[in-house]
Protein backbone atom coordinates (compact mmCIF):
# COMPACT_ATOMS: atom_id res chain seq x y z
CA UNK A 1 0.00 0.00 0.00
CA UNK A 2 1.36 3.64 -1.32
CA UNK A 3 0.34 6.16 1.27
CA UNK A 4 -1.17 9.70 -0.13
CA UNK A 5 -2.32 12.62 0.80
CA UNK A 6 -4.08 15.41 -0.93
CA UNK A 7 -4.09 18.61 -0.36
CA UNK A 8 -7.05 20.91 -2.10
CA UNK A 9 -10.80 20.99 -2.61
CA UNK A 10 -10.96 21.55 -6.68
CA UNK A 11 -12.03 19.38 -9.66
CA UNK A 12 -8.80 17.66 -10.14
CA UNK A 13 -8.63 17.01 -6.23
CA UNK A 14 -12.26 15.80 -6.22
CA UNK A 15 -11.44 13.38 -9.44
CA UNK A 16 -8.46 12.17 -7.42
CA UNK A 17 -10.07 11.67 -3.99
CA UNK A 18 -12.49 9.06 -5.61
CA UNK A 19 -9.97 7.27 -8.09
CA UNK A 20 -7.57 6.95 -5.06
CA UNK A 21 -10.93 5.90 -2.36
CA UNK A 22 -11.73 2.90 -4.72
CA UNK A 23 -8.29 1.94 -4.88
CA UNK A 24 -6.68 -1.18 -3.16
CA UNK A 25 -2.94 -0.33 -3.75
CA UNK A 26 -3.30 3.10 -2.49
CA UNK A 27 -4.53 4.50 0.96
CA UNK A 28 -5.70 7.56 1.07
CA UNK A 29 -4.51 9.35 4.39
CA UNK A 30 -5.66 12.72 4.94
CA UNK A 31 -7.28 15.34 3.06
CA UNK A 32 -6.66 19.22 3.90
CA UNK A 33 -9.17 21.70 2.89
CA UNK A 34 -10.26 25.03 3.87
CA UNK A 35 -13.55 24.09 3.96
CA UNK A 36 -14.34 20.53 5.52
CA UNK A 37 -18.14 20.79 3.43
CA UNK A 38 -16.53 20.57 -0.13
CA UNK A 39 -15.12 16.97 0.24
CA UNK A 40 -17.65 15.47 2.89
CA UNK A 41 -19.57 13.85 0.37
CA UNK A 42 -16.38 11.87 -0.96
CA UNK A 43 -14.47 10.39 2.21
CA UNK A 44 -15.32 9.79 5.85
CA UNK A 45 -14.94 13.23 7.77
CA UNK A 46 -11.93 11.91 9.81
CA UNK A 47 -10.05 12.00 7.12
CA UNK A 48 -10.39 15.41 6.28
CA UNK A 49 -8.35 18.52 8.02
CA UNK A 50 -7.62 21.98 7.34
CA UNK A 51 -4.57 22.75 9.83
CA UNK A 52 -1.22 21.59 8.53
CA UNK A 53 -0.27 20.95 12.19
CA UNK A 54 -2.30 17.60 11.81
CA UNK A 55 -0.08 16.14 9.16
CA UNK A 56 1.06 12.57 9.39
CA UNK A 57 3.84 11.39 7.31
CA UNK A 58 3.28 9.69 4.30
CA UNK A 59 5.01 8.46 1.01
CA UNK A 60 3.53 11.21 -1.21
CA UNK A 61 1.46 14.54 -0.80
CA UNK A 62 -0.36 15.82 -3.73
CA UNK A 63 -1.32 19.59 -4.01
CA UNK A 64 -4.30 19.76 -6.21
CA UNK A 65 -4.80 23.50 -6.24
CA UNK A 66 -5.07 26.10 -9.23
CA UNK A 67 -1.80 27.05 -10.43
CA UNK A 68 -1.58 30.39 -8.95
CA UNK A 69 -2.10 29.06 -5.24
CA UNK A 70 0.41 26.05 -5.35
CA UNK A 71 3.25 28.35 -4.04
CA UNK A 72 1.63 29.78 -1.34
CA UNK A 73 0.32 26.26 -0.27
CA UNK A 74 3.74 25.16 -0.51
CA UNK A 75 5.54 27.39 1.28
CA UNK A 76 2.83 27.18 4.44
CA UNK A 77 3.84 23.36 4.69
CA UNK A 78 5.08 23.17 8.05
CA UNK A 79 6.92 19.30 7.51
CA UNK A 80 10.26 18.64 5.31
CA UNK A 81 11.43 15.68 3.74
CA UNK A 82 8.14 14.48 2.15
CA UNK A 83 7.75 13.99 -1.75
CA UNK A 84 5.66 16.56 -2.76
CA UNK A 85 4.05 17.06 -6.57
CA UNK A 86 1.56 19.39 -7.92
CA UNK A 87 -0.98 18.67 -10.70
CA UNK A 88 -0.24 21.62 -13.19
CA UNK A 89 0.70 21.35 -16.74
CA UNK A 90 2.20 24.64 -16.74
CA UNK A 91 3.61 25.62 -13.16
CA UNK A 92 7.65 25.51 -12.60
CA UNK A 93 9.07 22.96 -10.80
CA UNK A 94 12.10 25.61 -9.78
CA UNK A 95 9.93 28.38 -7.75
CA UNK A 96 9.20 25.62 -4.88
CA UNK A 97 12.11 25.74 -2.37
CA UNK A 98 13.74 22.65 -1.71
CA UNK A 99 12.91 21.66 1.71
CA UNK A 100 10.53 18.48 0.64
CA UNK A 101 11.53 16.12 -2.35
CA UNK A 102 9.53 17.59 -5.08
CA UNK A 103 7.97 16.45 -8.30
CA UNK A 104 4.68 16.84 -10.81
CA UNK A 105 1.67 14.50 -11.10
CA UNK A 106 -0.17 16.08 -13.87
CA UNK A 107 -3.08 13.96 -15.14
CA UNK A 108 -3.63 15.40 -18.94
CA UNK A 109 -7.64 15.65 -18.57
CA UNK A 110 -10.75 18.24 -18.17
CA UNK A 111 -12.18 17.27 -15.37
CA UNK A 112 -15.37 18.88 -14.11
CA UNK A 113 -17.20 17.85 -10.59
CA UNK A 114 -20.22 16.62 -12.01
CA UNK A 115 -18.79 14.30 -15.00
CA UNK A 116 -17.48 10.81 -14.08
CA UNK A 117 -13.98 10.26 -15.71
CA UNK A 118 -12.44 6.67 -16.75
CA UNK A 119 -9.04 7.35 -15.09
CA UNK A 120 -7.31 4.27 -16.98
CA UNK A 121 -7.34 5.87 -19.72
CA UNK A 122 -5.98 9.11 -18.72
CA UNK A 123 -2.42 9.82 -19.59
CA UNK A 124 -0.47 10.81 -16.21
CA UNK A 125 2.73 12.87 -17.32
CA UNK A 126 5.27 12.45 -13.94
CA UNK A 127 8.32 13.78 -13.28
CA UNK A 128 10.42 13.63 -10.19
CA UNK A 129 14.22 14.99 -8.98
CA UNK A 130 15.21 11.26 -8.38
CA UNK A 131 14.44 7.86 -9.44
CA UNK A 132 13.51 6.32 -6.17
CA UNK A 133 10.61 9.46 -6.09
CA UNK A 134 10.24 8.82 -10.00
CA UNK A 135 9.29 4.98 -8.92
CA UNK A 136 6.72 6.17 -5.96
CA UNK A 137 5.23 8.17 -8.50
CA UNK A 138 4.88 5.55 -11.11
CA UNK A 139 3.47 3.11 -9.04
CA UNK A 140 0.51 5.59 -8.10
CA UNK A 141 0.05 6.58 -11.60
CA UNK A 142 -0.07 3.00 -12.22
CA UNK A 143 -2.43 2.05 -9.35
CA UNK A 144 -4.93 4.30 -11.78
CA UNK A 145 -4.02 4.63 -14.94
CA UNK A 146 -2.55 2.37 -17.89
CA UNK A 147 -0.91 5.12 -19.47
CA UNK A 148 1.81 6.66 -17.78
CA UNK A 149 4.19 9.26 -18.91
CA UNK A 150 8.28 10.54 -17.89
CA UNK A 151 7.28 14.41 -19.27
CA UNK A 152 10.29 16.89 -18.56
CA UNK A 153 8.95 20.36 -17.78
CA UNK A 154 9.06 21.94 -21.24
CA UNK A 155 7.22 18.55 -22.71
CA UNK A 156 4.74 18.90 -19.65
CA UNK A 157 4.04 23.18 -20.82
CA UNK A 158 3.63 22.43 -24.53
CA UNK A 159 1.38 19.48 -23.60
CA UNK A 160 -1.01 21.64 -21.11
CA UNK A 161 -0.78 24.71 -24.29
CA UNK A 162 -1.80 21.92 -26.86
CA UNK A 163 -4.42 20.69 -24.44
CA UNK A 164 -6.08 24.60 -24.37
CA UNK A 165 -6.20 24.04 -27.82
CA UNK A 166 -7.68 20.76 -28.16
CA UNK A 167 -9.72 20.87 -25.21
CA UNK A 168 -10.39 24.41 -23.56
CA UNK A 169 -10.73 26.22 -27.45
CA UNK A 170 -13.07 23.13 -28.53
CA UNK A 171 -15.28 23.26 -26.07
CA UNK A 172 -15.82 27.28 -26.47
CA UNK A 173 -16.67 25.93 -30.16
CA UNK A 174 -19.23 24.01 -28.64
CA UNK A 175 -20.28 26.83 -26.95
CA UNK A 176 -20.59 29.05 -29.74
CA UNK A 177 -22.67 26.43 -31.74
CA UNK A 178 -25.20 25.85 -28.51
CA UNK A 179 -25.43 29.95 -28.81
CA UNK A 180 -26.39 29.81 -32.83
CA UNK A 181 -28.45 27.04 -32.21
CA UNK A 182 -30.29 28.72 -29.44
CA UNK A 183 -30.87 31.79 -31.42
CA UNK A 184 -32.93 30.16 -34.31
CA UNK A 185 -35.02 27.97 -31.92
CA UNK A 186 -33.05 24.76 -32.56
CA UNK A 187 -32.14 22.14 -30.03
CA UNK A 188 -28.29 21.65 -29.30
CA UNK A 189 -29.21 18.14 -29.80
CA UNK A 190 -28.99 17.82 -33.86
CA UNK A 191 -25.31 18.82 -33.26
CA UNK A 192 -24.04 16.41 -31.13
CA UNK A 193 -23.68 13.32 -32.91
CA UNK A 194 -21.37 15.90 -35.67
CA UNK A 195 -19.10 16.82 -32.77
CA UNK A 196 -19.00 12.76 -31.78
CA UNK A 197 -17.79 11.99 -35.51
CA UNK A 198 -15.50 14.90 -35.35
CA UNK A 199 -13.43 13.61 -32.76
CA UNK A 200 -13.86 9.74 -33.83
CA UNK A 201 -12.65 11.16 -37.09
CA UNK A 202 -8.92 11.53 -35.92
CA UNK A 203 -8.53 8.25 -33.86
CA UNK A 204 -8.03 6.78 -37.13
CA UNK A 205 -7.26 10.12 -39.64
CA UNK A 206 -4.82 13.02 -39.36
CA UNK A 207 -6.33 16.26 -38.06
CA UNK A 208 -4.79 17.61 -41.46
CA UNK A 209 -6.82 14.79 -43.63
CA UNK A 210 -9.93 14.73 -41.51
CA UNK A 211 -10.64 18.44 -41.99
CA UNK A 212 -13.71 19.48 -44.01
CA UNK A 213 -16.33 22.75 -44.44
CA UNK A 214 -16.20 25.45 -46.71
CA UNK A 215 -12.39 26.84 -45.80
CA UNK A 216 -10.54 23.73 -46.65
CA UNK A 217 -12.59 23.61 -49.90
CA UNK A 218 -12.17 27.41 -50.46
CA UNK A 219 -15.72 27.88 -50.95
CA UNK A 220 -15.80 31.31 -50.88
CA UNK A 221 -19.45 31.76 -52.04
CA UNK A 222 -20.75 29.73 -49.05
CA UNK A 223 -17.37 31.74 -46.44
CA UNK A 224 -19.20 34.79 -47.71
CA UNK A 225 -22.76 33.74 -46.70
CA UNK A 226 -22.05 32.55 -43.56
CA UNK A 227 -20.31 35.91 -42.66
CA UNK A 228 -22.96 37.59 -44.05
CA UNK A 229 -25.25 35.35 -41.56
CA UNK A 230 -23.64 35.94 -38.27
CA UNK A 231 -25.12 39.12 -35.91
CA UNK A 232 -22.75 38.57 -32.79
CA UNK A 233 -18.90 40.48 -33.63
CA UNK A 234 -16.86 37.73 -31.38
CA UNK A 235 -18.55 34.99 -33.57
CA UNK A 236 -17.82 37.18 -37.07
CA UNK A 237 -13.96 38.00 -35.42
CA UNK A 238 -13.60 33.99 -34.64
CA UNK A 239 -14.81 32.99 -37.87
CA UNK A 240 -12.78 35.17 -40.23
CA UNK A 241 -9.35 34.30 -38.11
CA UNK A 242 -10.01 30.28 -37.78
CA UNK A 243 -10.83 30.29 -41.79
CA UNK A 244 -8.43 32.21 -42.94
CA UNK A 245 -5.94 29.90 -40.81
CA UNK A 246 -7.64 26.43 -42.28
CA UNK A 247 -6.90 28.63 -45.67
CA UNK A 248 -3.16 28.92 -45.07
CA UNK A 249 -2.30 26.09 -43.19
CA UNK A 250 -4.42 24.07 -46.01
CA UNK A 251 -1.95 26.06 -48.71
CA UNK A 252 1.54 24.68 -46.84
CA UNK A 253 0.40 20.88 -46.87
CA UNK B 1 -38.79 0.43 -53.25
CA UNK B 2 -37.75 4.17 -53.85
CA UNK B 3 -35.86 4.93 -56.82
CA UNK B 4 -32.91 7.33 -56.92
CA UNK B 5 -30.36 8.44 -58.44
CA UNK B 6 -27.32 11.09 -57.51
CA UNK B 7 -25.29 13.30 -59.15
CA UNK B 8 -21.66 13.44 -58.15
CA UNK B 9 -18.62 11.95 -56.22
CA UNK B 10 -17.19 14.07 -53.69
CA UNK B 11 -17.27 13.22 -49.83
CA UNK B 12 -21.25 13.06 -49.49
CA UNK B 13 -21.95 11.79 -52.62
CA UNK B 14 -19.94 8.48 -52.56
CA UNK B 15 -21.16 7.79 -48.51
CA UNK B 16 -24.71 8.33 -49.79
CA UNK B 17 -24.05 5.59 -52.44
CA UNK B 18 -22.60 3.52 -49.90
CA UNK B 19 -25.48 3.60 -47.38
CA UNK B 20 -28.23 3.19 -50.41
CA UNK B 21 -26.39 0.30 -52.20
CA UNK B 22 -26.73 -1.68 -48.36
CA UNK B 23 -30.48 -0.75 -47.84
CA UNK B 24 -33.61 -2.92 -49.30
CA UNK B 25 -35.81 0.23 -49.09
CA UNK B 26 -33.98 2.16 -51.86
CA UNK B 27 -33.25 0.88 -55.54
CA UNK B 28 -30.22 3.32 -56.65
CA UNK B 29 -30.73 3.41 -60.39
CA UNK B 30 -28.13 5.61 -61.70
CA UNK B 31 -24.75 7.48 -60.81
CA UNK B 32 -23.79 10.81 -62.92
CA UNK B 33 -20.31 11.63 -62.47
CA UNK B 34 -17.63 12.88 -65.07
CA UNK B 35 -14.52 10.20 -64.17
CA UNK B 36 -16.08 6.89 -64.44
CA UNK B 37 -13.13 5.54 -62.28
CA UNK B 38 -14.35 7.93 -58.83
CA UNK B 39 -17.01 5.37 -57.93
CA UNK B 40 -16.25 2.42 -59.73
CA UNK B 41 -15.02 0.75 -56.46
CA UNK B 42 -18.83 1.58 -55.08
CA UNK B 43 -21.23 0.02 -57.24
CA UNK B 44 -21.33 -1.62 -60.59
CA UNK B 45 -20.24 -0.23 -64.01
CA UNK B 46 -23.56 -0.31 -65.70
CA UNK B 47 -25.29 2.26 -63.24
CA UNK B 48 -22.45 5.19 -63.93
CA UNK B 49 -23.11 7.51 -66.77
CA UNK B 50 -21.31 10.49 -67.43
CA UNK B 51 -23.87 12.06 -70.33
CA UNK B 52 -27.33 13.18 -69.04
CA UNK B 53 -29.08 12.61 -72.06
CA UNK B 54 -28.95 8.68 -70.19
CA UNK B 55 -31.15 9.85 -67.62
CA UNK B 56 -34.13 7.28 -66.45
CA UNK B 57 -37.12 8.89 -64.92
CA UNK B 58 -36.78 8.35 -60.90
CA UNK B 59 -38.33 9.31 -57.93
CA UNK B 60 -35.65 11.19 -56.46
CA UNK B 61 -32.36 13.12 -58.03
CA UNK B 62 -29.41 13.86 -55.34
CA UNK B 63 -27.21 16.57 -56.32
CA UNK B 64 -24.95 15.81 -54.39
CA UNK B 65 -22.11 18.56 -55.02
CA UNK B 66 -20.19 21.45 -53.58
CA UNK B 67 -22.66 24.58 -53.41
CA UNK B 68 -20.40 26.19 -56.05
CA UNK B 69 -21.40 23.62 -58.45
CA UNK B 70 -25.13 23.29 -57.57
CA UNK B 71 -26.48 25.74 -60.04
CA UNK B 72 -24.66 24.82 -62.94
CA UNK B 73 -25.46 21.48 -62.45
CA UNK B 74 -29.03 21.75 -62.06
CA UNK B 75 -29.39 24.00 -65.41
CA UNK B 76 -27.61 21.16 -67.53
CA UNK B 77 -30.29 18.76 -66.51
CA UNK B 78 -32.06 18.02 -69.57
CA UNK B 79 -35.16 16.78 -68.09
CA UNK B 80 -38.23 18.47 -66.07
CA UNK B 81 -40.83 17.33 -63.67
CA UNK B 82 -38.88 15.53 -61.53
CA UNK B 83 -38.00 15.44 -57.81
CA UNK B 84 -34.15 16.99 -57.20
CA UNK B 85 -32.69 17.94 -54.17
CA UNK B 86 -29.20 18.86 -53.47
CA UNK B 87 -27.31 18.03 -50.32
CA UNK B 88 -25.76 21.37 -49.14
CA UNK B 89 -26.57 22.95 -45.70
CA UNK B 90 -26.41 26.54 -47.03
CA UNK B 91 -27.11 26.77 -51.11
CA UNK B 92 -30.38 28.75 -51.23
CA UNK B 93 -33.56 26.97 -53.36
CA UNK B 94 -34.72 29.89 -54.52
CA UNK B 95 -31.78 29.93 -56.64
CA UNK B 96 -32.87 27.22 -58.89
CA UNK B 97 -35.46 27.83 -61.48
CA UNK B 98 -38.50 25.78 -61.18
CA UNK B 99 -37.95 23.47 -64.00
CA UNK B 100 -38.45 20.37 -61.60
CA UNK B 101 -39.56 19.58 -58.37
CA UNK B 102 -36.92 21.10 -55.73
CA UNK B 103 -35.93 20.57 -52.12
CA UNK B 104 -33.24 19.89 -50.08
CA UNK B 105 -31.83 16.48 -48.08
CA UNK B 106 -28.98 17.71 -45.98
CA UNK B 107 -27.13 15.19 -44.16
CA UNK B 108 -25.43 16.90 -40.87
CA UNK B 109 -22.37 15.52 -40.60
CA UNK B 110 -18.63 15.51 -41.92
CA UNK B 111 -17.62 13.57 -44.44
CA UNK B 112 -14.20 12.09 -45.17
CA UNK B 113 -13.40 9.10 -48.02
CA UNK B 114 -11.73 7.17 -46.22
CA UNK B 115 -13.54 7.19 -42.55
CA UNK B 116 -17.22 4.80 -42.41
CA UNK B 117 -19.82 6.60 -41.13
CA UNK B 118 -22.93 5.50 -39.04
CA UNK B 119 -25.98 7.24 -40.54
CA UNK B 120 -28.57 5.56 -38.38
CA UNK B 121 -27.63 8.68 -36.23
CA UNK B 122 -27.10 11.31 -38.86
CA UNK B 123 -29.42 14.25 -38.72
CA UNK B 124 -31.11 14.39 -42.47
CA UNK B 125 -32.72 17.72 -42.85
CA UNK B 126 -35.04 17.60 -45.32
CA UNK B 127 -37.18 20.77 -47.04
CA UNK B 128 -39.64 20.69 -49.97
CA UNK B 129 -42.02 22.46 -52.04
CA UNK B 130 -44.78 20.32 -51.76
CA UNK B 131 -46.44 17.61 -48.79
CA UNK B 132 -45.86 14.73 -51.37
CA UNK B 133 -42.35 15.40 -52.27
CA UNK B 134 -41.45 15.81 -48.72
CA UNK B 135 -43.26 12.47 -47.57
CA UNK B 136 -41.19 10.99 -50.61
CA UNK B 137 -37.26 12.62 -49.15
CA UNK B 138 -38.92 11.52 -45.40
CA UNK B 139 -39.43 8.16 -46.61
CA UNK B 140 -35.56 8.09 -48.24
CA UNK B 141 -34.08 9.95 -44.90
CA UNK B 142 -35.89 7.01 -42.68
CA UNK B 143 -34.64 4.49 -44.70
CA UNK B 144 -31.18 5.31 -43.67
CA UNK B 145 -31.21 7.53 -40.66
CA UNK B 146 -33.32 7.44 -37.48
CA UNK B 147 -32.80 11.17 -36.73
CA UNK B 148 -35.11 12.90 -39.52
CA UNK B 149 -36.04 17.03 -39.56
CA UNK B 150 -37.85 19.31 -41.32
CA UNK B 151 -35.92 22.51 -41.21
CA UNK B 152 -36.54 25.78 -42.87
CA UNK B 153 -33.97 27.84 -44.58
CA UNK B 154 -33.02 30.23 -42.50
CA UNK B 155 -32.30 27.18 -39.74
CA UNK B 156 -30.60 24.92 -42.34
CA UNK B 157 -28.11 27.89 -43.09
CA UNK B 158 -27.61 28.58 -39.26
CA UNK B 159 -27.04 24.83 -38.20
CA UNK B 160 -24.43 25.09 -40.95
CA UNK B 161 -22.63 27.82 -39.69
CA UNK B 162 -22.76 25.97 -36.37
CA UNK B 163 -21.54 23.11 -38.04
CA UNK B 164 -18.25 24.74 -38.75
CA UNK B 165 -17.67 25.50 -35.46
CA UNK B 166 -18.28 22.58 -34.27
CA UNK B 167 -16.91 20.60 -36.82
CA UNK B 168 -14.36 22.40 -38.80
CA UNK B 169 -13.02 24.99 -36.40
CA UNK B 170 -13.09 22.46 -33.93
CA UNK B 171 -10.82 20.06 -36.16
CA UNK B 172 -8.60 22.86 -36.45
CA UNK B 173 -7.73 23.18 -33.05
CA UNK B 174 -6.93 19.75 -33.21
CA UNK B 175 -4.48 20.63 -36.00
CA UNK B 176 -2.69 23.21 -33.48
CA UNK B 177 -2.57 20.45 -30.99
CA UNK B 178 -1.10 17.88 -32.97
CA UNK B 179 1.57 20.87 -34.79
CA UNK B 180 2.57 21.52 -30.88
CA UNK B 181 3.01 17.71 -30.29
CA UNK B 182 5.30 17.28 -33.40
CA UNK B 183 7.35 20.60 -32.71
CA UNK B 184 7.87 19.10 -28.89
CA UNK B 185 8.54 15.63 -29.85
CA UNK B 186 4.99 14.44 -28.52
CA UNK B 187 3.34 11.75 -29.83
CA UNK B 188 -0.51 13.36 -30.78
CA UNK B 189 -1.85 9.86 -29.27
CA UNK B 190 -1.35 11.44 -25.66
CA UNK B 191 -3.92 14.28 -26.60
CA UNK B 192 -6.50 11.69 -27.85
CA UNK B 193 -8.02 10.71 -24.63
CA UNK B 194 -8.75 14.54 -23.79
CA UNK B 195 -10.49 14.88 -27.14
CA UNK B 196 -12.22 12.12 -26.53
CA UNK B 197 -13.51 13.34 -23.32
CA UNK B 198 -14.60 17.14 -24.27
CA UNK B 199 -16.48 15.58 -26.72
CA UNK B 200 -18.19 13.25 -24.12
CA UNK B 201 -18.78 15.76 -21.84
CA UNK B 202 -20.87 17.67 -23.63
CA UNK B 203 -23.41 14.68 -23.74
CA UNK B 204 -24.36 15.46 -20.13
CA UNK B 205 -23.04 18.97 -19.81
CA UNK B 206 -24.01 22.11 -21.13
CA UNK B 207 -20.64 23.80 -22.90
CA UNK B 208 -20.91 26.57 -20.76
CA UNK B 209 -20.72 23.93 -17.74
CA UNK B 210 -18.11 22.27 -19.12
CA UNK B 211 -15.57 24.83 -19.55
CA UNK B 212 -11.92 24.31 -18.05
CA UNK B 213 -8.70 25.74 -18.45
CA UNK B 214 -7.00 28.78 -17.69
CA UNK B 215 -9.35 31.19 -19.59
CA UNK B 216 -12.64 30.58 -17.39
CA UNK B 217 -10.54 30.60 -14.14
CA UNK B 218 -9.24 33.76 -15.43
CA UNK B 219 -5.80 32.45 -14.61
CA UNK B 220 -3.20 35.27 -15.89
CA UNK B 221 -0.10 33.67 -14.57
CA UNK B 222 -1.11 30.35 -17.01
CA UNK B 223 -2.13 32.57 -19.45
CA UNK B 224 0.54 34.50 -19.68
CA UNK B 225 3.37 31.87 -19.84
CA UNK B 226 1.90 29.86 -22.63
CA UNK B 227 1.27 32.95 -24.70
CA UNK B 228 5.14 33.55 -24.10
CA UNK B 229 5.46 29.80 -25.01
CA UNK B 230 3.72 29.73 -27.99
CA UNK B 231 6.48 30.96 -30.97
CA UNK B 232 3.91 30.74 -34.38
CA UNK B 233 1.88 34.16 -34.77
CA UNK B 234 -1.08 32.73 -35.99
CA UNK B 235 -1.27 30.11 -32.90
CA UNK B 236 -0.77 33.17 -30.49
CA UNK B 237 -3.46 35.13 -32.54
CA UNK B 238 -5.83 32.62 -31.62
CA UNK B 239 -4.98 31.79 -28.21
CA UNK B 240 -5.19 35.67 -27.49
CA UNK B 241 -8.54 35.88 -29.54
CA UNK B 242 -10.64 32.58 -27.85
CA UNK B 243 -9.23 33.28 -24.54
CA UNK B 244 -10.34 36.80 -24.53
CA UNK B 245 -13.96 34.91 -25.60
CA UNK B 246 -14.10 32.41 -22.75
CA UNK B 247 -13.28 35.42 -20.07
CA UNK B 248 -16.08 37.54 -21.70
CA UNK B 249 -18.40 35.13 -22.15
CA UNK B 250 -17.85 33.99 -18.47
CA UNK B 251 -18.53 37.32 -17.24
CA UNK B 252 -21.86 37.01 -19.02
CA UNK B 253 -23.28 33.97 -16.85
Amino acid sequence: MIRVSIIGSGNVAQHLIKVFSLNTDIELVQIFVRNKKTVLELISADKIFSNYKDFIPVDLVIIAVTDGAIELVYQELPFTSQLIVHTSGTFSLEVLKNKNRIGVFYPLQTFSKSKEVDFKTIPICIEAQNENDYKTLECVAHAISNSVHRINAKQRLSLHVAAVYVCNFTNYMYTIGNDICNLNNLSFEILKPLIQETANKIMLLSPAMAQTGPAIRKDTGTLKTHFDFLTNDNQKEIYKLLTKSIIDNGNKL
